[in-house]
């Protein structure tokens, strides 16, 4: 059980050392569970994985939590340093970061807690942990990634099973909870969330769904996913009721050759700003380049959004077995919305799909 | 829908200007949905809402999540600053920041986003929101007390019908699935938590429910609760399972006599640390001081743990319509564990218990 964990700390502290940083505090996050096994709510009251190159890891956790924590999976290879309610644990963390000038924290870690450290060691310099973790996170192993193709053909399943269903007539607020249901049903332990944005509400990429009800005509853009063993599915496919909309067909043809055109650029070696400038070029010498107001895609994990990120800026060299979405879209205000998103792999020598149901545009009733 | 946001906003630049503060800075979690009734989920794209004395409230947004974001409570009353993937938003913010040398920012903010803000603006210094926006939610209106109210007395239900099921011989995980299951019967949206701890187990405070089958002369913790209309339940019962183990009836005296005279001392006037050092008397005059390891009550909102702490070093004066938790407790390793919880509310001139069900010890089969 705590063969990978041991594993990953160590690389950790490789990671951090050939950065020169001196020590690296992770706060419940996935970063947490990745590392350790551990994954308790983050709260107002601490708990501090602390590692040091050359040092035991030793985990800093309050008082009440020392037995769920000597309980996990790497409970026993580390250094538990608990802390009681009333006294300062920042001060606590500071005596083993002793001498630390260099200290990366979780990027999720909270602001609360930083500005704490902050305060407990005035001389330090402190940066995000994702320059270490994000790198070590983004190249999944095997078993994660069975995890992965597991959680995608759930949500395939969910698409195809929701092809069938009614539309016409029908809430978003209703499709959605189809959706979750759905995703349920094939395996998923709980739905994450369930865009369903129909007609004009579908210009918005991050449609709350709610009480309008779908019309013929309408494109309706579904954006959903679930966490399946602890990683996750996003999957996205926009479909018409009864007929497209004007103007619709050449948009979503832009989308379709776009997704296609990034995927296929994905291999390793190339940079992930890459497959943002291939899907871009494809949308934009179609004449919609305004409207394609997001980026490509992200890497997909133990967290929804994580490293690499498919954006101008990110040079994020792709090696086999990162997996994130390629996810572009157009969106016309007042009128239709279109995204069409499937998570990859990077392979040996190319791309594997995750997702595989279809992506030509399917008529709904 | 609006009428509690905009007011909430003037208090909490009110309160800033008191601190000598130059802005408040707020992420997604409960302090914007407090703000502005805006609730996204907290991403590593930046949404933050800036507030400045003498100026306009302004929210950056993702460019993606601009048509939700002005389709929220508050969006005809904040200045939307959409940003781009790939564009750096905290220069962004800097802008909007411009000449602030006092910042506060929300206590979930995730370091990376707390880190982006230092480095965009070099000279201005920052502090946790919690000190203006942990005052103004601490102490909450009619509308909030009652949602709370509601709240509780579902947990109490929950507890009342699970008296009434079958422990001996089922599973700590089969008990916790019923908690989950009648939180939501009795109107909650969703369960949050629902600790079982029985026998040894007990004596872990934060104790993970698992396969252990519960026995008896069991006590056995059971700590639960969920969401309903945004506010939280959380409620702590211990019961013996057909008779009480060794010790335990002297223990559950103390805590139970502890938790009372701790409810009884809550009154307008009071600090909050005077609540944990009468509850703590009273668990030291009976010999066990050493096992009540935690703090003995946090408030409780929109956060299941928010200001005002019961611990001693919280110096918070009570205040009417303040509502927090009131749960001291006692472990023995290896044997068993006791805690009592209630939320109570302050009142004009006393307290008012908003959950009510039975704290005497209830025998279960």
């Amino acid at each position: 059980m705590s063969a990978p964990h041991v594993d990953r700390i160590r690389r950790a502290n490789e990671e951090a050392s050939r950065r020169g940083l001196d020590a690296v505090v992770v706060s419940p996050s996935p970063d947490l569970a990745y590392l350790t096994g551990y994954d308790p709510m983050p709260l107002e009251r601490p708990t501090l994985l602390v590692l040091r190159p050359e040092r035991d890891p030793a985990l800093l956790v309050p008082e009440l939590e020392r037995p769920l924590a000597a309980a996990s999976p790497m409970g026993k290879h580390l250094d538990l340093v608990p802390w009681l309610d009333g006294a300062d644990p920042y001060e606590a963390v500071a005596s083993l970061l002793d001498g630390a000038a260099r200290v990366a924290v979780a990027d999720r870690l909270w602001a609360s807690h930083l500005m704490g450290l902050q305060r407990a060691l005035p001389g330090a310099s402190f940066s995000p942990a994702s320059a270490v973790l994000g790198r070590l996170r983004s190249v999944k192993d095997a078993s994660e990634l069975e995890v992965l193709r597991r959680a995608a053909r759930a949500a395939d399943e969910t698409f195809r099973e929701i092809l069938a269903m009614s539309f016409e007539g029908r809430s978003e607020e209703a499709v959605a909870h189809d959706l979750a249901e759905l995703l349920v049903r094939h395996g998923h332990a709980k739905a994450e969330f369930t865009i369903v944005a129909s007609g004009p509400h579908a210009a918005s990429p991050h449609h709350e769904p709610g009480g309008r009800t779908i019309l013929p005509r309408d494109a309706v853009v579904m954006d959903f996913g679930g966490e399946l063993g602890g990683y996750f599915s996003d999957t996205t496919r926009t479909v018409v009721v009864v007929e497209a909309p004007e103007g619709f067909p050449q948009a979503y043809e832009a989308v379709q050759e776009a997704q296609a055109a990034a995927v296929d650029a994905v291999r390793p070696g190339v940079r992930a700003e890459e497959i943002d400038r291939v899907a871009r070029a494809v949308i934009e010498a179609a004449g919609y380049g305004e409207r394609f107001i997001h980026r490509t895609g992200h890497g997909i994990g133990l967290e929804l959004h994580e490293p690499p990120y498919m954006v101008e800026g990110d040079g994020t060299v792709l090696e086999p077995r990162m997996t994130f979405s390629v996810e572009p879209g157009v969106y016309v205000e007042g009128r239709f919305g279109i995204r069409i998103e499937d998570i990859v792999a990077v392979s040996q020598d190319g791309v594997e799909r995750l997702n595989r149901s279809t992506r030509d545009l399917q008529v709904v009733a």
